[in-house]
């Protein structure tokens, strides 16, 4: 990732004049315990509240980027159950007409070194409780309401991971199967935060990215700022 | 818990044969990893979704009782997000007027063992991870989406427990909450699930409730049973 430029350093700086001290130290936090180790994938989620609902518990625990595929279903935001948390988040979002989505969200995971899991159930999957976030990067991998993952990502994934279930029902909704996945993963990671955090530089990026949301009517400011520091 | 009468262990066969094999074995695999060991208390919840959700994440990790109380709202089911989840669980509800239905949940939970933990945010709180439902029976408490829990059960719970959160959202959807709550719970558990499972007497009993809703028409067929099996 590319460091700050002399300029976007000034304009941080800049935009730090807007923003309490509480609510920078307050994105500090936030910043020391963000992490790219875990990513999420969200294929094809046809419910506009389940989508949300999964992006609010990915930045209540801290994931930076989530991945979510359009292949059949057009990705939609529910702002009453996302409470904010979108604004916040690296959405990568694979909606071309005419290719499979899902592989070339796949293969840009698997350039940046992720291992991918599937959430399938199944008695013979591996359980989400012995997948080890730490020694590589894990993508959980989520599939629609109905029918579940495409057979694509199926074949494709490295592993397909079962949430252990003990009832009648078996299947949770998607929002909890999130949410179990992701705390399982996190409380690994988090006695090692320090090593699975983000690098100085992407760190900066993020913070300048979140001063501008942060700061209101951030762009008249920002082009006011380019104006007089050229 | 009172064994079977004679009757009822007929009746139980009587039943039994209108069941497949195959669901008969189902129904024993389900009631092997049944526990009480963990409990969940509902208090006030006020959209009918996320009740259901929170139930259906229930009876997928194999607990029997849910407590609901209902001092300022009504539960109402939401059938589409139960899934069926809703008949194979024992709800307990706390619903009277002109009295404190917290109060008199709580009562009954701590004359059956149960240590309580009142999810809340707050820095200081105990962290969920930290619970140990093996020590001592558990019993989660998660009030209303809007206020949280009720006066009354932050005072009197045992312990404030929070799920440690990372992000600039600082909650969590209560369908989120119950599923990190159970999972983290349960996964301790099942390595004693022998111990932490059901008595004989009460497998006994929950079978027969279970194969009364299995069975078609089985208040017909119970009738007819106990008018010629007098």
């Amino acid at each position: 990732m590319m460091p700050l430029t002399n300029q976007e350093q000034l304009l941080l700086e800049h935009f730090a004049q807007y923003i309490s001290d509480h609510k920078k130290q307050f994105t500090e936090k936030v910043l020391a315990a963000r992490t790219r180790q875990v990513t999420v994938v969200l294929e094809d989620i046809y419910q506009s509240q389940n989508a949300s609902a999964a992006l609010r518990t990915c930045e209540c625990m801290g994931i930076q980027d989530i991945h979510i595929i359009e292949n059949t279903t057009k990705y939609e935001v529910n702002k009453y159950v996302l409470k904010g948390s979108y604004k916040w988040l690296s959405l990568n979002r694979y909606k071309q007409k005419r290719i499979n989505n899902t592989e070339a969200c796949f293969r840009k995971l698997k350039e940046n070194g992720y291992t991918l899991y599937a959430t399938a159930p199944g008695d013979d999957n591996m359980s989400v409780y012995d997948v080890d976030p730490c020694t590589t990067k894990a993508a959980f991998i989520f599939g629609n309401e109905l029918n579940g993952l495409s057979a694509y990502a199926l074949a494709h994934a490295d592993h397909r991971i079962k949430i252990p279930m003990y009832g009648f029902t078996e299947s949770l909704n998607i929002s909890a199967s999130v949410a179990i996945c992701l705390s399982a993963a996190i409380e690994r990671l988090k006695h090692e935060q320090e090593k699975f955090g983000l690098s100085v530089e992407e760190k900066d990026r993020l913070r300048l990215d979140w001063y501008r949301k942060m700061v209101k009517r951030s762009e008249i400011i920002e082009k006011e700022f380019l104006r007089t520091n050229p």
